[in-house]
């Protein structure tokens, strides 16, 4: 298809030049590519930093997804991070590995998809490094300010307190059912849980306003490795335990697109991640806030139940588990 | 040889819980791993960052070095690359990809390493993200202090400048020479080589003491594609020349291991790069601190020349270039 150069034909130092053309840098990188280091604001005198890798084949196939939107999950899932942290992003590093023969244009529509999800997330890519590897490999770090006076941890969760998310879990799983099924009749449901798989879209702003209407969460988390998975870790952190009430996670349109494909929404909702919500815990009398939806409450104890009956089965993504396939062999 | 469990076995938390125990982060460290994003203190209300991505059999190879050095080079760098803006390290956050079957005894082996030479180059690991991949992928992200009260960039150099460097470069390329020699008999240069290729040692203290004693250059690099490779991009951002002196590079120890392998000193010196030796311009009437070697002078107009003469052939590494074998093919 593509009629350009190759990145092998273009050389490092023109690509990097190309990636970087025209971007504008947002106001908190005070130094972005081309010295040893990128120098970035951190205004409160610390930051929040969390990294993640994609490894193509295994969080994504090039045959599935655009270069765009592999850029745009690639930043999504760091940017949510910052978020779970109770942080907004102020910027992004990011490591690209790529084969010498990949097309220079692959790469370009790739830094697109981290700038296209960084403007919805905030913050500017700064820096990063490219090199040659046999496989896509892309690993972010991603660094942000907190919303308010503190970082928001998962150990803050208390007994009576109540579980609510932002966002609707499944979706991405039953993205991957759709590009796993044999056979499918697109419909709207299909093309919105294509469309997740390829490219989470974490809704950052329903942190962001709980935050600056001082409604914080006294605990919080993204969901990436499945819900009862993240809900466990918190549970741990916290010292406590979580009954999630499944019917305030009944999701109609799920529903349908599970019954065409022959899929569990109950599976895909429970332990799907990737979706990249967001888990908050607020404490007793105190209802979540505006488009949040309670799903559970914190219990003495430990662990994490369904309406009182523990889950059979892996509760999410284990990063040593299954097959080469992306997010593939669930039957862990 | 290892015995114990590989790292499917293990799991991904188990694995990160054994990676993390028993180590002690430094000062800068505010919330370490275990929560969705780590938090650094950024003093002066800003930071250094840089990122490098290390590919197995690109950038390394297993049946070349340990563990324990792969890990050890992965950190020092990207600490070079902190100390190259006259910055100190505070932390770092690493991805690493291994297959499942790898031990998990190598992991360890190569957390370790990153320890070991963070506790050289100051800070301590904060974080990161463990993941599946069919090749050893390393992603290691720096954060650092200004040593002053502002950063040291490629661009401050300005014509009747002296060029300085701290450390011997080549030996990176001479122990790369060994390895790729058909038979070598040891001795202590090679040993050296060898040694400096596996896991090179930059010279942080010479960085660190010349801006503590108030001799900061004006502008700073470390040399890790090449000493014109990387001399020209220092050129480049000032909009200056550089002319560079051979025989102040001259290394009799570096030039009795290139006899002994029929190698050529001065190819190794002036292109080997990975050494993360640092190169700084001092302005005119200012010698350069104790420990550094002067080596070259700044001039109007552009490039680097070597005694006047431009160098015939390619002057360090390009990301693209060469064939899979780890820094093998220098014929570019």
């Amino acid at each position: 298809m593509s009629t350009g150069p190759t990145v092998g034909e273009m050389g490092e130092f023109a690509l990097i030049a190309r990636i970087n053309q025209g971007r504008t840098q947002g106001p908190a990188v005070r130094l972005g590519p081309g010295d040893d280091a990128a120098v970035l604001a951190a205004a409160r005198g610390h930051f929040a930093v969390s990294t993640d890798m994609l490894i193509e084949d295994r969080h994504f196939r090039r045959d599935w997804s655009s270069p765009e939107d592999i850029g745009r999950k690639a930043i999504a899932q760091n940017a949510a991070d910052i978020y779970a942290m109770g942080a907004e992003p102020t910027g992004y590093v990011i490591g690209v590995g790529i084969p010498p023969d990949t097309p220079a244009e692959a790469v370009l529509r790739l830094a697109d998809g981290f700038w296209d999800e960084a403007a919805r997330a905030g913050g500017s890519v700064a820096g990063g490094d490219i090199v040659r590897s046999p496989h896509w490999v892309i690993s972010v770090t991603a660094f942000g300010d907190p919303l308010d006076d503190a970082y928001i941890p998962r150990s803050g969760a208390r007994a009576g307190g109540t579980v609510a998310i932002a966002g609707s879990p499944g979706w991405s799983a039953a993205g991957y059912a759709v590009l796993t099924a044999p056979e499918v009749a697109g419909n709207a449901e299909t093309q919105r849980a294509l469309a997740a798989h390829r490219a989470p879209r974490p809704p950052y702003d329903l942190v962001r306003s709980a935050i600056r209407d001082g409604r914080a969460p006294g605990a919080l988390t993204d969901i990436s490795d499945g819900l009862l998975a993240d809900l466990g870790h918190l549970a741990d952190a916290s010292g406590v335990a979580i009954d999630v009430d499944f019917a305030a996670l009944a999701d109609p349109a799920l529903r349908r697109c599970a019954d065409a494909l022959e899929g569990d929404a109950r599976q895909w909702i429970l332990t799907g991640g990737e979706d990249h919500v967001f888990a908050g815990v607020w404490p007793p009398g105190s209802a979540p806030p505006s488009g949040w939806t309670a799903i559970g409450s914190i219990e003495a104890g430990q662990g994490v139940t369904v309406g009182g009956v523990r889950y059979e089965g892996p509760t999410g993504w284990e990063a040593f588990a299954g097959t080469e396939s992306a997010k593939s062999d669930r039957s862990r």
